[in-house]
């Protein structure tokens, strides 16, 4: 599974000691080929970090040989110098591997404003390349992790052919991604354009209705290689479908992990007048605060859900809404409905419905309840 | 002080049974004249509550004769029969005043999607006609509570006249107004047109740049009364000035009491290319949890501030970034600056400056931090 179960992918996951906790910190993936085609999604934060402006770059030929991706440091807010940290990085791996810096992507995650330990990073560099193997995906996920509980994997098949994939993120999750680092790999033959529409169509409706708190990172980046060694050529709508289910996957499983949740919460906005706007209203509810704690407290409390539909421009009459807690319909024409005694938060999974009746676009937004837990995560450490 | 400050207003605050405490939740507040002018700003939720549907017709006419104020419940999400009922209760306040229905605006809070029980509102207003005096402005102050754990009280003066305010809000604090109940009084004599105007300049400086948990209400209402009392018609600046003065006292002291905050955060942000966009960044920055977590351990996080910063359409270089925590320039240039070991967060006010160095603009946003007692709060209670 993961990032080496396609053909043509090697893997590994080792210490380099970056982080204090002395667990696995430092990942390569690399692509053996024979096609190298490569598409990828950045963060659209104005500040990103080091890592980012350098990927950015190096994708912009469609291709990829190899992925650094180190946890332990963000490498954002580091200046010149930490431009300086990537771009060495880089020129190390090439070096080991026998490639051109040029096609080496650079990840990095933790906390931002402090300069990497080089001398550590690239020693890990090395460790990693010696430690490179065909089934080494699952560690290379578990280097990837930083207040993750457990490694994300992926795989989805084709015929002949495989989309694997990695994430990490536990906290800053939110649209135009999350501090969310995935590599996704495929041993289909795909050129960079098929691969980039694949990749821009799966992480609209996957990474990007991601909306744990609201809060978006310097240093997203979401990578796709190719490497061809199926020798299949797909179709490019299943092999679109394959990417998107990949995706999807790992988005739900970075959500179900998310720093505190103690609530898995799909918001499901139905007969919106455009998809967009079912989106805008999704992603007003899933930044309620007062809507996720309430969740927390099993509180089947529809009045905030309408009052933050209320602050977006979607096109909706006020006297129509109507919500539904897991098949409860709470509210009905923007007033009182069933019983709210009837709903059942117990369990881990919330679905709520909001019925614009304006339309019949629909979107799903996911999202966490607010907990204690989320609190104490991000307030007694720095992150 | 409060609402009676000013000559001519009389006011009571009573113990109708809306609430399960027993504490008092209907206040009563009557302009005597001779001037009647009103002027007012509404929530700009689009849900509105049937108070606040009813309340903006009433002042269309620059005229209002009392203010009916119930704690214990919204009366939002109520339907026809929610509007109904407070167009019954303006009725009744209209009868024993003997003055019109249409001069009698309505204002309520609490729960959001439960019909109010009118056989004790309507109660309420009898006991509190019956209560009324020029020194009740302090009762009605408590009536309107609801998880204030403090009634808000402000008043200014000027050359022979007086302003004198009331409010109440303790969550959903956003900008376009919070669940927040502001009723505001002066014998100077204004006519409605420059109320109206000093009203509007002084809110957008003070309640609209309160952000304490980025929730907007679908009850909100500021009204401005003005008696002529004083018989002073005062210069309409100095005018202005002391209803700024009102409304960003009360304001503070709404943030202040906001539900389960540890720390009061001002963020100021300088040379901005507008206002506008200094008010954007400052609300992006007083929306993130992760930011509003950090403070709460403490921890001076500018990392978490230069990742809100950079979700805003907002001119600035990301390289050129400043930012301080309590005078420290712990960023600059959009990296690290002084350690944060020297910041000390552990006292209740926070000071947060933002130097977008990108104009001559500034504008301050008030928050909270992020603690368990908000999850608490908002998560073992329905409200």
């Amino acid at each position: 599974m993961s990032v080496t179960a396609p053909q043509g992918f090697r893997a590994a996951g080792v210490t380099a000691g970056l982080k204090a906790s002395g667990k696995p910190d430092v990942a390569l993936v690399v692509n053996d080929g024979p096609s190298h085609a490569v598409a990828a999604v950045f963060t659209s934060n104005r500040v990103q970090a080091a890592p980012v402006v350098w990927s950015r770059q190096v994708v912009t030929d469609g291709r990829v040989d190899a992925v650094i991706l180190n946890s332990g440091g963000a490498n954002a807010c580091t200046g010149p110098e930490g431009f300086g940290d990537t771009h060495r990085t880089a020129e190390h791996v090439a070096e080991v591997l026998g490639i051109s810096a040029g096609d080496v992507a650079v990840c990095s995650t933790g906390l931002i404003g402090e300069r990497l330990p080089m001398d550590k990073l690239l020693a890990g560099v090395d460790a990693a390349a010696g430690a490179l193997s065909a089934d080494g995906g699952p560690e290379a996920a578990v280097a990837i992790m930083t207040t993750d509980s457990v490694p994300k994997n992926a795989v989805a098949t084709g015929a002949g052919w495989t989309v694997g994939g990695m994430a990490k993120g536990a906290g800053m999750l939110a649209p135009g991604l999350a501090t969310m680092l995935v590599v996704l790999t495929t041993d289909a033959d795909v050129d960079p354009a098929d691969l980039d529409a694949a990749l821009r169509d799966a992480t609209r409706v996957s990474f990007d209705r991601v909306d744990s708190d609201g809060c978006m990172s310097t240093n997203d980046t979401v990578l796709l290689l190719a490497s061809g060694a199926s020798g299949v050529r797909p179709d490019p709508a299943e092999f679109a479908a394959a990417v998107r289910t990949v995706c999807l996957d790992l988005a739900l499983q970075l959500l179900h992990d998310a720093e505190g949740a103690a609530h898995d919460i799909a918001i499901e906005v139905v007969n919106a007048a455009t998809e967009d706007e079912a989106v805008e209203v999704g992603r007003s509810v899933a930044r309620s605060n007062l809507f996720k704690c309430a969740v927390f407290g099993n509180d089947p409390n529809w009045g905030r859900i309408l009052a933050a539909v209320g602050t977006t421009s979607a096109a909706f009459d006020p006297n129509a809404l109507d919500v539904s807690f897991n098949g409860v319909p709470v509210c009905r024409n923007g007033g009182v409905g069933e019983s709210r005694d009837k709903v059942d938060l117990t369990g881990r999974q919330v679905n709520v419905v909001i019925d614009l009746k304006a339309g019949d676009a629909t979107a799903t937004v996911w999202t966490n309840d607010l907990t204690h837990d989320y609190v104490h995560e991000n307030s007694a450490y720095s992150t």
